[in-house]
């Protein structure tokens, strides 16, 4: 079985989406909507698709489904129209920035019974999987303590950081939907604390660079979360389990095993540049998953509701930085 | 010039110090203290030192200073009895479970003009001690974040939790010392949380065995800790300072290099199984450090005024725990 | 630039050539010939190209150029077909087993004017290009010591075994062809000793399955290498070079990057398990450069002569094995 | 009991056994005896010893046994000395230079039914002992390739080539004492290339100070051996043991775990600097086990036959790389 796919957004993460699909043996890219005609053209070009309008594209009975992968503040029109169109929806995260409009995209979909799927790229990293596939397997035993490091190369543009919703639901919101993942619980209670060291534009822009939470859940295991805008070592990405029989940890990868000892030591390579690098191979299995749920088959991609979720978590971690108290989140 | 020290306590970290005090070039083991005339006689007898009641020892003129290591309770009325006696006193961590009678004994301390140490052996650890010095050497630039994990092997009898004080005293208060020691000042607010997860007896005492805290400092700088009463493999003593340049870590030592690799893969040794092993080299380093201070030249021992604050932060975490809310500490 | 290429095998090697040649922007994959039909026509079915029988191939004006990847004992007679019709080569290695008939197909190569490459797939490995980058960068001033481990998972059967040419033309190729690119220098002597430790039909079909050779240079530089035919912890391929100024190592690749402890201490993954797992970069890299060097441009493929090369090396080894004395090789 | 002995040579590893003699329990350091007034003082004095001339040393009857650290063509004619007054020896290595006067030496220790042990401090290093029994355990079943790698941090003086036997017999006989020791197994046959890369002057004196070696053994098992009086990170001491289950790899020793992250990436210390530092604890277990011999104990000391037969190795390997020959050792 085949899907033809009709991507919107022909930025960034749109050209990572298109080429996997364009190489995946199951699938190819129909068609691709943008409002700038070069992008979509050069994109469409590229992948062997057409250049069209969203109209034209929902109505189109060829496209089996839709990957959304424009500016959040599109998402949920994006939604309505597909769940209108009645086409199976792939949305990169967040789904909102708002938690009602969240909702509101989930329950669109719902009513007309489309499938809804957020794009949490992390859940495809072959060291996370393997983690994870270890701690089902009951390596550690139950997880008690959960570190999750998150660390990006450079602040992005100041710009988009004022349309970001802030560190939490921008960047930490991948690391929430990581603890409930790997946590197999919805954390009962959030304690955020967060610093502006990085950029001090962002801090008068009413956000932090560096934050670090504690997310308590029912079982008494408890998650540790730190980020940082900057990391001068590349993209640090790392997680490490601890339970009952022993620990896991995934540490970061890096483009080759060269190392060079000289009087100063011995020098491993600093971690990948950044999300393009280190989630080149989980984008493909992400969109692997994806044609694997279309065809009905068992999948572990994030739904609606996990997308709200883990919003519903960088809301409280937003408020009890700002009020500096512990946030229950009745999860 | 060599120092005469006396040995109050002569149990599991008295015999420590004797071992450090009989091989050091510049101190001999004078006396030892101890209830038990057994245990004093046999670590007497292997130092090359006298057995010796309280009174006698310190109104001994060739006791130039008192090591004193034996339980909690009796490190104020000791301090005071070696204040009166004009003796200099290096003390076992805590000085108190009481923060009103560490200061009290701080004060006792001051009023008689007599140095009064406390044994925070981690500031000696040979790793710890290269990560500081690289930390004050730029290598990193200020640290922004301070991640910290500390795992015993296995919880301490039920009799010993009970008079421990909790977890926050009795353990955390190891890395509430390190924090001061590497962020270089004062938190100014705690959060902490604990779950009962690796003995049930220790819950039903009131007293948590795994806990999780977040320091704040005036310069936004966030520290992270974690603890656990249990760890499967070995004594895990961690840390991770991050900083706008960089990232110091110290890793965990292990007993030999040897690395096996089979099917299963390359497997490398457990962490050194407790503290004697971990801060063997510390301990000694710690006890140079004394009588460096003994001869008046610089030293880096924790002085009473970090044993009260250390314990204020553990006081800190605990209400914080108990009350879920985040303590201001006034730092 | 577009090319097309005739692939002429559709053996495992023939379809990671074929991936690389359709998934690549500059080439296409016209034809596939292989005696098997149903194996040619699999594979060109893939890669959407058509079956084709030799002759027409090399008659077809379409062909830009001929990647021959068939057994060992076809190599020259194509080489010549493809000479005569006038169409770059790039040739698996090894040329021919015998160093006359290699000899033969690089003057044929020559007389026609025909691009001769030689597919060593180690050079593209990231880690050993690393290595070489870093090399040649004075990472470690001249090279003084190399030394290459090169394990395979697991002996090839004994009727392979049998056509191999033996330990040091089949496998150990590699490694003296590693050993000329990172020395930049002709061996000038190779002293080899072999046992047979893995599977006794190897040694009695006259072959070994465990080796060390030392190769001497006219520098004074040496480089050491050991093969074995059985390894229980994935495909060693390990490198090591030691200069005056400091040493330069690439280890193994792994799948993930996850690390577990517990009381038996920290496993992390044994090596990727195969060549076609570890090099499938360097197959890819290797397709590219081929691309590359049609176009004209810089490359690093190995040519004839360098497969020649490391022929005669091997066919020194052996001697020296065999007759137990050191082999100058008028290098 | 207790154990005193005298030591000859109160140079830099006279000062070594000194200090752990004095440390030792079960032993005490009775007299010192070297030709230099001030030397033997200083260190009599450090270890509460009295200065000794040798006569009267051996016909004290308060010696129990006699170390000999003293220059190495004293050796002989010191177990001579001791042979005749009835007085165990600990001798440094090498027995001498001179095998015709090593077999001399272990004959009259013989006749006279002393004890003779010569000190090959590597078999006491706690990574190269667990790395044995490891393999004594089986956890890679019998070696088949040994690798040991043995880098000076840089080349004694000139003075001291001369007079060393050349590199085999005064480096790399501490790798051939291993290579035996580990391999359970004589070497049958030595092949040995060497340079002279880090300084002419050695070269002129008709030495080299870069090695490579490879031994055989009547099962097959190879061991190759590099050396270097060179190292730019440290005193590299590492040994990898490869067999049909697995691969032991021992590496160096680091004076602390700290690793800094940045840019460049990922920086761990160089390795100890040298043997003083690396070996610290062999040569006190090394002393330890002496002690046990004395006492009739189970010992894994090296005898006067393992150092016979590692000079041997090394007179093999010279020849070797003199005549350009593999030499049978009849081993």
């Amino acid at each position: 079985m085949s899907f033809r796919l009709c991507l919107i957004g022909a930025g960034r993460i749109g050209r990572i989406h298109a080429g996997n699909i364009a190489a995946h043996p199951d699938a190819s890219l129909h068609c691709v909507v943008d409002a700038d005609p070069k992008a979509s053209a050069d994109l469409a070009n590229r992948a062997g698709a057409k250049v069209c309008d969203l109209d034209r594209a929902l109505a189109d009975d060829k496209v089996d489904a839709v990957v959304i992968a424009s500016s959040t503040d599109t998402h949920l029109p994006l939604i309505k129209a597909c769940a209108a169109a009645g086409k199976p929806v792939f949305c990169e995260k967040p789904l909102d920035l708002d938690s009602g409009n969240a909702r509101r995209g989930i329950e669109l979909a719902r009513e007309s019974s489309i499938l809804l799927f957020v794009g949490f790229n992390r859940r495809y990293d072959p060291s996370f999987r393997k983690l994870r596939q270890e701690l089902k397997a009951g390596a550690i035993g139950a997880i008690e303590v959960l570190t999750i490091t998150s660390r990006d190369p450079s602040p992005p543009p100041l710009d988009y950081v004022k349309r970001s919703g802030g560190l939490f639901r921008d960047m930490m919101i991948h690391d929430f939907d990581m603890a409930r993942w790997l946590l197999g619980a919805e954390p009962t209670a959030v304690f955020a604390t967060g610093s502006c060291l990085v950029d001090d534009t962002i801090g008068r822009a009413g956000d932090v660079d560096t934050a670090a939470v504690i997310l308590e859940t029912a079982t008494g295991a408890v998650c540790q979360i730190t980020n940082s805008r900057r990391c001068s070592y590349g993209y640090d990405q790392r997680i490490e389990a601890f339970g009952a029989k022993g620990m896991l940890r995934a540490d970061n990868e890096t483009a080759t095993r060269v190392e060079v000892a000289n009087a100063n030591g011995f020098l491993k390579e600093p971690a990948l540049p950044f999300f393009l690098e280190r989630y080149r191979s989980a984008y493909r299995l992400e969109m692997d998953d994806f044609l694997r749920a279309l065809g009905g088959e068992a999948h572990d991609l994030a739904g609606g509701e996990d997308g709200l979720r883990a919003l519903l978590l960088a809301d409280a971690a937003e408020r009890s930085r700002r009020a500096q108290v512990r946030v229950p989140t009745g999860g």
